[in-house]
């Protein structure tokens, strides 16, 4: 993570993009880059989803790379750390959902961040 | 990277959840929670993205959290690392912008992955 | 339509916020809204989702009542008719996807606009 | 609106597409098609997405287009009508933001729907 935060530093930088790297445009690329995603699942099953073709999974796999770097960028330019917040986030939800009381419950609560 | 992964696999596996993490689910998961960090920025000008006040940064840091965590879960489902998927979208980006041509532009190609 | 546009433009001008509806925020407040319909599906199966209690069908409605809003004024700061928009769009689909050849096809081309 | 909705039937019906369009597959396309636009925009200042040049606003138009083209076809299917959902939801905020209390505050009120 810190060799990709320091490689899209000198990435922007080279190419005088920081101007465009305001957190307000970063949130905009990332859902750009998340509906990437989505388009390859929207018209699957969920089980074709699990099981992609290798071409398919190949896209994925950049779309995801690409998620990964906006994600990256836009807490550099926060002073956050990405690993570290989702660590603490998911030490919230831990105390919050309960693993006796959550269990293979399909609802809004299925899932890591409520 | 791969402590967050770990914790993810165990507490998804603790509350039985991993039958609601398919990929098509979390892809979805994953536009909701940028969809959060979004929320924060929608009304306010770049400028006032780049100087949150410390209420707002706290809760974006902790949307930023929700977004690595389902992306390294979803990478996870697929056998992905997503700092190599990250890392490896950056060197094909690296010849795709040389920084003599990409300099300054504010097209479509100021960002890292077009 | 025109009704509801009309009203928008009353809406925006009584409350001074016209100055935040840019095209930009607009598309970005658009993303939020969607998501909260997203967020009623994202743990749901295909089928629950067609068949969803009243309580979850009443506030799904209001979130897509939420998504028209926004479309609308966006569309309007563009000077823009979405109905029309729409029904040009279709027209230029069906050509694309003649029915002997589209027929059931779960691929990309398994929607409106491609 | 009667009549988007009543070509989007046929449109899916002769396609033999309405196994794909479940309401949770319907609120993925939407997301895809939101992000078309917010492409448009993510890198433009806040005036630039106010004056398009004619080339960037008919591509906008057509993804406008698209987004119309889905919400119809997701309220359709839900048995909702979009433009009284839209209406009723105006109404509602109408109460909450009255304009002497809301005007001119660039805070997260300055939208439609809360």
């Amino acid at each position: 993570m810190e060799e990709l935060i320091k490689k899209l530093r000198e990435f922007a930088a080279e190419r005088d993009w920081e101007q465009f790297h305001s957190p307000k445009n970063l949130s905009m690329a990332l859902a750009v880059e998340v509906a990437e995603i989505i388009e390859h699942f929207q018209w699957l099953t969920e089980d074709q989803s699990r099981n992609l073709d290798p071409e398919t999974l190949r896209r994925v796999r950049e779309e995801i790379g690409d998620v990964q770097i906006y994600l990256a960028r836009l807490a550099d330019q926060l002073g956050i750390s990405p690993i570290e917040a989702g660590l603490e986030k998911l030490e919230i939800n831990r105390k919050k959902y309960p693993p006796d009381k959550a269990r293979g419950k399909a609802t809004k609560s299925t899932n890591f961040d409520r």
